[in-house]
């Protein structure tokens, strides 16, 4: 029997094309189902009761929940095109990285992105340009995260390019390319020569979407 | 040559314990530097710039930092004993529990340990609560979280002794055996049986750890 896949995201959710995109890197089939977070479906709170959050992978009936966990289980289940290093080293440091991405970048950026005020705004800013500065040294002179191909970090650190997007919509400097040129490359590499890429990530949609979300906060000021 | 292995821990720190029981479990000799978290070592620093956090595992001369992570890297590398299940669905799930400790349980128990007022205090104990009755259903009659024996979760959930230990100490019903019986025999089956659990964890000097550091918060009263 084939294997049935289904996942359970939202366009503008970084967190669901990660999933999105590791898949496709693979080249499994699979069904998606659009989320409305303001109206959950049955399915999505029976499958991921604990956080009631997309993205949710269901393979043959299984259910996963958490980006960064169901790459670790895409790349275990699917094993070719491997998206993780093989040495166990860089593989530890990929971790170490999108960790770093979800636990310390997402959530001052996000704080930039929603605030009210200016001044918080401006700190929040600040912040995200020192996390920023940290993945750039990381990323050396490599083409990608992952070397010469795009693999989980990079499909972590997508997250980056959801700034980019908004620092177009908004006109805030999220990450400005005068600070961040290897940054710069490297989403550019992916906009402009990626099929996957280009398949998974709405941009235009993407750019309406933090006009009409948080066009009204400081961010559009 | 053999391996050069050097832990930076904090001996109370259930995070560099996590790392110590796993090298413990696969019988890897390694190194054990005490770190004082107020007068950080120049080595922490430069091995984990990022966080300048304990744990950090040294493995000739390569710096790894993050504990989920560093549990990885070791199954990973000494291939024996292996502390994650085989199955990619079993590994996945192990794994979102950890980060479900680490994201929800722990945030939330540290609130009601630290609270000074006893409102704020019942509330994150309430919440704390809610979270252990989740891993409790989640290890149902199994011995151990990893099966017949201690494994990844295992070693994640350690935290849960902590918090029996902080119970003891300072009088409050953080994991209350009548409301968490499975838990409680699975904490006991380590503290009872399990020669490395006896080896990492100090039982005695955190219960007087958590006596002078939290003895003046609601926690005491």
């Amino acid at each position: 029997m084939a294997d049935q896949v289904k996942l359970f995201g939202v366009s503008e959710s970084f967190f669901a094309v990660r999933v999105e995109v590791a898949l496709r890197l693979k080249g499994v089939q699979f069904e998606y189902v659009e989320e409305d977070l303001y109206n959950k479906s049955p399915s999505l709170l029976k499958y991921n009761p604990v956080h009631k959050k997309i993205p949710v992978l269901l393979h043959n009936g299984n259910p996963l929940a958490e980006s960064l966990v169901i790459l670790e289980y895409i790349d275990e289940t699917w094993k070719h095109n491997p998206i993780f290093p093989k040495d166990p080293y860089e593989r530890a440091r990929a971790r170490f990285w999108a960790k770093f991405i979800d636990e310390k970048l997402f959530p001052v950026a996000r704080k930039a992105l929603v605030s009210k005020g200016e001044e918080e705004q401006r700190e929040a800013i600040g912040e995200t340009h020192e996390h920023l500065k940290t993945l750039e040294s990381e990323l050396k002179e490599k083409k990608f995260f992952g070397g010469e191909s795009w693999g989980y970090l990079d499909i972590a650190a997508m997250f980056i390019i959801w700034l980019g997007i908004a620092q177009e919509a908004l006109g805030v400097e999220f990450v400005p390319e005068e600070k961040f040129p290897r940054l710069h490359k490297w989403q550019q590499r992916l906009v402009d020569e990626d099929a996957v890429f280009k398949e998974c990530v709405p941009r235009e949609k993407l750019g309406a979407f933090f006009k009409a979300r948080f066009g009204s906060s400081a961010a559009s000021k």
